[in-house]
């Protein structure tokens, strides 16, 4: 039987609330021992941490769930494993999911943790098959993709917006795809099959926009917000509808800065819809079901599964970091053991 | 029978686009003989004159229609009585509907008018029945609007936002509205029935609107745009919908500003729904529905009609002016013949 006694947990905390953009500096690793576990605890360790631009975001204030403040463990959805229990319904080696943090192990009450069967690889199961897939997946859904409308997609590079451009593509769109370097648009229009991509650090960003999508964009998944949002609207179709997903551009500041021209005139005159959701309001089935189709789509490789996956817990806050500054293709995970 | 040679039509051009606030300088009244009809051309003469903030957005640019430029005569929509007709669909006496511009006459064809049959006076026509009130019904049919939840209104003295707020009490909400003055904030709670009203032109706005909707709000109706929307839109609850109908804060000056600070970062964390739309969208069919069931509530003293009606078409500047300078209480209108 484990020890818990022996075991020496690694956690990286919050030292202080980045002024302007997030450096290493800001957080602090440190040793603790794992407490013993109270009736019906339940000891979990860490497998994968899934890295998400939102993590950024909950350093700003309280989103949909509390803001992380200096002296907290750095929270962070992961994968893990059960490695001793007090409850009844959590065994030993069985799969568990939840906002475990930045850490090797965590002691959790039942509410904390979602337990999991693995319909693939544990990998997978963080990426396609996890939060951001099945976030692209809802996305799309709310979307009503109809055969032939023009995609575009934002942060076409990341976890979401790569397997939001493959759902496109798979139902018939012109998927066009917005990203940071030469290098990613390469990479998404050869090996994912997107049809055309706009890198926004050329001065002519507007410019490429309009003549990619000559037709008018019927459908935006923005994952970014800010200057890219507002001249995306500018492009937009009459009847035209904004699935509003993140706004990672936003994330990595001090405060929000001013919000986009031409809202809401333009959503007005273009009778546009904007719709905000996190995958969190779907329902288990709904969930459940996305997965099996993403895992079929998988199968018959329709979509190709993007992962940029570091080791080692203490490459956490770096990962992190690389990805608020869109050094990642496809999803980014930090393997813990 | 007529004769179209002895008639002066008194027209009103936009002279020169405003650079800011629109001035009555813009314009210009010239008088000018009424063209012999032509082959199908029907000669309609103004009765009524509707008065719209969007008036003011036509010179901007490209909108939903193009954009008046200097040397047009200014557009707006107007009921009209046929006095000489060359079609066989329009007879003389009946009544005619179109963007018929700021003038005593006009020669059209027939795809510029719709014939109409009044349900009522002709200013109830103009106004409840008319385009404003068809907009605040259609509005918040798409809000979905359940009882008990609580609904925001921007503008809400003014010809849309008044009847939206007076349709949401009907629907068992929570009616909060937003003006310009204690004068008309005493109007809209005395005679309309509003539960609330907030002047925006106090310094303690964004207090004032917190005190009034502790529970926060589940539908905005926005008519304004700017800072108002942002404002707003740190009141909404999770869940909620924003109606854009206007804009009217940003028509009033060059271009526009900067956008409202939280878009997208706050229709992502709390799911909101921005829906834009233009009454013009909706088909006949759902229009007489709308109609007759504003009409409805108005026989049962449920809705209270609220007119502002101007005399003389060389007031109609005025009468827009004042408008965007939140002068009116209820359907501007101006009355011509």
């Amino acid at each position: 039987m484990l020890d818990i006694s022996t075991l020496t947990n690694k956690q990286i905390y919050l030292k202080n609330s980045p002024k302007d953009k997030l450096l290493e500096e800001n957080f602090e690793l440190k040793n603790s021992k794992v407490e013993d576990l109270k009736e019906n605890q339940i000891l979990v360790e860490t497998i994968y941490i899934s890295i998400d631009a939102a993590n950024r975001a909950w350093m700003q204030g309280r989103t949909y769930r509390s803001q992380i403040l200096p002296g907290d463990i750095m929270g962070g959805y992961a994968l893990g494993k059960v490695i001793a229990s007090n409850n009844i319904h959590f065994n030993i080696g069985e799969y568990v999911e939840g906002d475990l943090g930045w850490q090797n192990y965590s002691v959790r009450n039942e509410n904390d943790l979602i337990k999991t069967t693995l319909k693939s690889s544990e990998n997978l199961h963080m990426s396609v098959l996890g939060i951001t897939g099945k976030t692209a997946f809802f996305g799309l859904e709310l979307a009503n993709l109809k055969k032939g409308e023009t995609v575009l997609i934002s942060a076409a590079a990341g976890a979401v917006g790569n397997v939001a451009g493959q759902i496109a593509k798979i139902k018939g769109c012109k998927v066009i795809g917005i990203t940071s370097s030469d290098e990613k648009a390469k990479w998404l229009t050869n090996t994912l099959g997107f049809d055309g991509i706009v890198n926004y650090k050329n001065n002519n960003f507007v410019k490429d926009l309009r003549s990619l999508c000559p037709e008018k964009v019927d459908v935006y998944f923005d994952n970014v917000g800010g200057p890219i949002f507002e001249s995306t609207l500018f492009a937009m179709n009459n009847y035209g509808r904004i699935i509003c997903c993140g706004a990672v551009s936003q994330y990595d500041q001090a405060a929000p800065q001013n919000g986009p021209r031409g809202v809401p005139g333009l959503i007005v005159t273009k009778r546009l819809t904007l719709k905000g959701f996190i995958v969190m309001d779907f329902s288990q089935k709904e969930k459940e079901e996305a997965e099996n189709t993403l895992l079929g789509w998988i199968n018959e490789k329709k979509i190709i599964p993007a992962e940029d996956i570091m080791i080692g817990l203490k490459n956490t806050p770096k990962a992190l970091i690389g990805l608020l500054n869109g050094n990642n293709k496809g999803k980014r995970l930090v393997k813990i053991k």
